[in-house]
């Protein structure tokens, strides 16, 4: 039995770092690896590629909308055929650095409020999917049900759920939103024990105690603080202990 | 006989534009297609690799400092490993369009200050050489003896030479200063013969009536206002009209 | 009787132009400067500032959401208290050159998806009323029943109305969107009269033939096509034989 | 006895953070804030000068290259009618937030690569200095006899020196190159040695050991990492068992 465990790297800009890179590439199997628009300058790219190759943790494309200011959090109503070209010049560019280091960007992922936008928004969706398609033939990474997931679909696109490790759950399979208590968990034995339940039954207890199901080939684990990176740890030690090999699925 | 005959195309950036590049596209063989550092967002980039392919015209990556404010025309101390980072960049999201529209990137030329600064500049020369060797083996287009085609040999890369149509040369085969009187050409039919003759025997009338060897696979016009767009039919017309066809070097 | 005639100003950025400024100030008495977020570098903000105290034309500051390459037009999410800043941030900038020409920013006008956002959205529009205020106490210029003229007024901020002259209203006297057939209108004689009933009367006619009222103590006229700047001198010409002297709110 | 105390302060960049401002407003009297061209969003700007003002510490504007990715430390070849436009729109963006919190910007002192650059670049110098000129009269902060001092002395302004904490002297009263081995002191009590040596004297022991006299009515200090800001607290905890007090000199 697999799991995927995805991560967000190469998020600093310039003289700025943000996360610790180092340690997450011992926890992760897929690094979703800024490209610039976010996050992320060619240097810090490259640097973050050779060391994903060097860990062998697999390279997948973080495309964003442009927004250094607000670090892509910020949602943009970029029209959908602008946004395909965003999501290809980005993918490009992150493939340059990835096949220097002697592998190649093997999916993608939206960051921030594209992401969340294209839980819904079929337009974005269908930009974000046209710009990869455009590229060539990658996975997309997303959220179960999403809109995304959908038009990649429906374009012949491989497509990759995932699960939120530190993330409460709606009884009906949804991530509870930010704004509500309980939306972020913080023990990180309670979490793993929650990631193993998820790798190994593809269901998670939801915020008011019943049982879920929730496909997720990939799990989601953050490194930007030093107690995410303590979680993102115990959830791989947990999944080893009970037999689950963290394996890309790329 | 053959000459490839280069431009500068895709120099827009959002709402703004620049040039005529419909009319290039009738004129010249290769474009050099602006990436986004100095001018070039996706949208234009994936709008030129569409048009050059339709046209037949290859597609050069016209990499440049990070300057949009500037247009490139500012020359920057980059450290040169951050300045290949920036070139590798800068090619592999053009390469993202060119494939996307059948073709692919197959040369690069410097832009503006980044131009200049290359012909002197040996540090600068390697860093650019190394974005370009990171990527892939591509030719570099630029001024002969330049300590940019320097490092590009010394790095095993394919040279190409070039000449400026409209621009006048020292008797050693110089560019004339642009600060210098006389330093740019206007008359077009006078441009033409200068091609024609420089294409044909590899030499050009300097600024003091001597004639000097410039050897050059490749001669650069301009389409940035309508007089320049004249001069470049012009070329086209007078190359041809001596049995010299345009063809791209690569 | 007067009638403040406004237009956007110094839409360029670095090497890139757009519209015809000169023109314009020739024609309006208020000018909506561009202050680096969507357009306009700090050389083009001086030489707007100049040329505007130098025709005797009233500056405002253009503020807009940071999107150069979407030029302000993608709607953004951007966090209210954050739009402050933003807001705040450009009126100083701009407020430096206009002091430096010898006058001052007299008023603000949001640009693009902004000014579409504020129409409706209150709390981006206290955003940028909070933006206004921090500054100091300038009018505000935006739409009749907009979001933002209401937060400004509950903020104790100056607001002035305006209608477009080039574009049909509702029976309810709404712009028509776009989107719609007959939306923009291109006749410009037509547009100089309906500009001469509106300063007038107070009311326009309706796409529907119905009349409604629509007060504006400003007009808004566009430059950015040869055919824009012949519409705005036609409607000066047209106010002036009418009696209406066009005259700054400021 | 008095001297001043500045660092560079609101460095950060959206989501990034740099140095503890925090610890340093404890510690300098005259707080250099990044105007956004290398460092600082306006909201960040908004906040550091609402915390500046709170601890009554002056504010400065500490202005940049137009270069976030380089963090304004690779040279520009900005012309200097450009370089004068960029810093009167820093200036006045920020003065827009000190005037908000009740103060005001004091004095003006280049960042990094300009303010290396203006030490022997009269053009550039000029260019800074006419930037301040027309925004106001404001004091410039710099190295004792660099162009940019001469030049704001040409031009009528005030102009205050200073001297670096933890840099190595050469005899004859520059800094030793940071690319020369010794070129940064590390030991704390050592540097407050040689700052109250310096503010009592005037004078510094160079790298040679001999004695050099470097008039300095600012002493610049850093706060980007811990140890930095350990030694800024030395050199204050040093200066003021000495007698001398720590004042702002606008």
């Amino acid at each position: 039995m697999t799991v995927d465990l995805n991560s967000d790297l190469g998020e600093g800009f310039g003289i700025w770092t943000l996360g610790d890179d180092e340690a997450l590439l011992d926890v992760v199997t897929s690094a979703n690896v800024a490209c610039g628009f976010h996050a992320g300058d060619p240097t810090i790219m490259r640097d973050t590629c050779e060391r994903a190759a060097r860990s062998g943790v697999v390279i997948g494309a973080q495309v964003s909308y442009r927004d250094l200011a607000g670090f892509g959090r910020q949602r943009m109503d970029v029209p959908p055929d602008r946004l395909a070209d965003e999501v290809t010049y980005q993918i490009g560019a992150l493939d340059a650095f990835a096949r220097a280091a002697g592998t190649r960007v093997a999916y993608v992922k939206p960051h921030g409020a594209l992401y969340n936008t294209v839980v819904t928004d079929s337009a974005q969706a269908e930009g974000v999917v046209e710009g990869v398609r455009r590229y060539g033939s990658l996975p997309v990474l997303g959220l179960p049900g999403s809109a995304l997931l959908s038009a990649a679909e429906a374009a012949g696109l491989a497509t990759v759920t995932e699960a939120f490790a530190d993330r409460a759950y709606t009884p009906d399979g949804h991530l509870v939103s930010r704004r509500e208590p309980g939306a972020v968990l913080h023990d990180a034995s309670a979490i793993a024990a929650r990631c193993v339940d998820l790798a190994t039954h593809g269901r998670i207890t939801a915020i008011d105690g019943s049982t879920v199901t929730v496909g997720a080939r990939s799990i989601c684990v953050h490194g930007d603080t030093p107690g995410a990176v303590e979680i993102a740890r115990a959830v791989r030690a947990a999944l080893e202990a009970a037999g689950i090999t963290p394996q890309a699925f790329a």
